[in-house]
């Protein structure tokens, strides 16, 4: 059974994932990933993948066969378990509980070939809908807190297969850095009554020079202060806390927006490794005054080293304005 | 000048370090490192490192000439300049100030090939008593608040430079991993009225499956929440907030513990890269009775991807209780 474990210093809970673990003696070397033989996320080999959860495939279509577009199928190698229960127990001064979870990896389409920059808006939309989908029946079990869907893409960013996907995590625990993110939005809202990222996106709509892309409903943007060189966050302008509350029209905007925007970071940046993480509300706390969802993009160009891993304090060698402007550039040349 | 600026919401700093900055087109690939030529740290080469802040070195030697053991020297490519008044200033809702501070580096030895696994015990505690010397040197600013020491070793961990070295780097803020930890253990005293890591250190001593090393005066453990494989704190015993107020004997027996430690790391591990952190007080704090100096230890042998990255939620696929037992069999088989 994998282990949550919480530092009793910070606060800061890790999965102790036993159930991906090797021998100590395995970590000799950047751990090997599988490479050549068939991709299993590949039409044909729906039985290399634990039993699919859910998928979009024409009425006639039989479940794990051939014929879907879009897959949802539990993660082979979970870093949590789906069955038990929390047991939270102490040990001395610290604090753990079972691994109980659930990760899903979402199969984006049944092309090995494709990506979120050549995909049709309609199948980027059928992406997040699903991510909205699984959001909203994860909700239904009362043991998880949070989810947090991500995408890794490219080895460097930490995908171990090619074939467009990407995955979600439930915990029972709501992650550090969105507990941080509700701490400090709240404390902003008891001071100005207005949510921080409305008033971000105000006043970078006014600013321009951090504006990437624009659309009635999405902006996308260089934060202020951004850890890495071409960071993105990409928000909805109207305020909302939950994106699962969001509407297929909502998704079917912002996936367009997504296809742009990786088209542009593709050009700008020679199609680089890259991550995406959403932030939304924690599931079990309704819609709230100050928090508003936003999906983080980062291109994986830089190594972080022991200066950002000893402090937290990110050393960004690109001022933000530039990154935009090159993204923004890029994005028009790209035709996005 | 570089940048200073903080995130809105979590109140996160970063560095914006014009001075390292490329254009945006230079970052479509990973950056490569320059390599070839003379190494600069290298005998011989000390014209090719900006002249130098202190050095170990007879008598008779001549200042950023050879015959030197060790040298102090600012780092050619600083993340902040050593110039200027920190000017904080308002942008809209968003804090910045001027990017000033102080990038050194140590180099430790004039041997190329030395590593903290090779180097005498008394060459290391010259290491660590010229970080001690550095901090209490740089505390005479009044523009420093913290100073971070720290070591990339390999590539991998973020090194662009063999020869063995580490650096450190003073700001004008507390970065937020030591804010988090000044508050973790400010709460846990008030709550208890004891150091919580005076209290892990007794109860990793008496539990015994996580501790790696022991001395009279220090303690190699593996946490109970490591976000990392291998991950390894490194202790003093008796409570000490202030690294700098270490005396010369507790730092030959540091480093004697920590050259153990690295050739039990190398065996067990494959010489693998890792960076170590120093996290000690603030520099204006004074003696604290819930703050203890510690040095984290991150052997680089696995990837951080999204999940992590989104969430401050660390996978780690290796319980610390087994790190330890391979640490421990490893110290001891490498004859440490």
């Amino acid at each position: 059974m994998p282990d949550l474990r919480k530092d009793p210093v910070v606060g800061r809970w890790v999965i102790i994932a036993t159930d991906r673990a090797g021998r100590p003696s395995d970590f000799a070397t950047e751990p090997v990933r599988p490479r050549g033989g068939p991709c299993p996320f590949c039409p044909g080999h729906e039985g290399r993948t634990p039993p699919e959860i859910t998928a979009a495939r024409p009425p006639e279509g039989v479940r794990d066969g051939p014929g879907w577009s879009l897959r949802v199928v539990p993660n082979k190698f979970p870093a949590l378990r789906i069955e038990g229960d929390l047991e939270p127990t102490g040990e001395g001064l610290y604090d753990r509980m079972n691994g109980v979870g659930a990760h899903e990896v979402v199969i984006e389409s049944s092309d090995h070939e494709a990506s979120l920059a050549t995909l049709s808006v309609d199948a980027v939309a059928d992406v997040f809908l699903t991510f909205r989908d699984r959001i909203l029946d994860l909700k239904k079990d009362p043991r998880f807190e949070y989810v947090l869907v991500f995408k890794n893409h490219g080895e460097a960013a930490g995908a171990s297969l090619e074939h467009p996907h990407s995955q979600l995590i439930a915990t029972p625990i709501i992650p550090i850095m969105v507990s941080e993110e509700l701490k400090g939005s709240h404390e902003y809202w008891q001071r100005k009554e207005r949510c921080v990222w409305c008033d971000v996106v105000r006043q970078e709509r006014r600013d321009r020079r951090r504006v990437i892309l624009e659309t009635p409903g999405f902006v996308a943007l260089a934060p202020f202060a951004p850890r890495f060189p071409f960071e993105t966050w990409i928000l909805p302008v109207r305020h909302r806390s939950a994106f699962e509350e969001s509407g297929v029209e909502d998704l079917r905007e912002l996936a367009e927006m997504i296809g742009r925007f990786v088209r542009g970071m593709n050009h700008a940046l020679n199609s680089p490794p890259y991550n995406f993480m959403l932030h939304t509300a924690p599931l079990r706390d309704g819609a709230l005054d100050h928090f508003h969802w936003h999906l983080e993009v980062i291109p994986k160009l830089t190594r972080v080293a022991g200066y950002e891993w000893g402090s937290g304090f990110f050393i960004n060698p690109l001022p933000p304005e530039d990154a935009a402007e090159a993204l923004r550039a890029a994005c028009a040349e790209a035709g996005a």
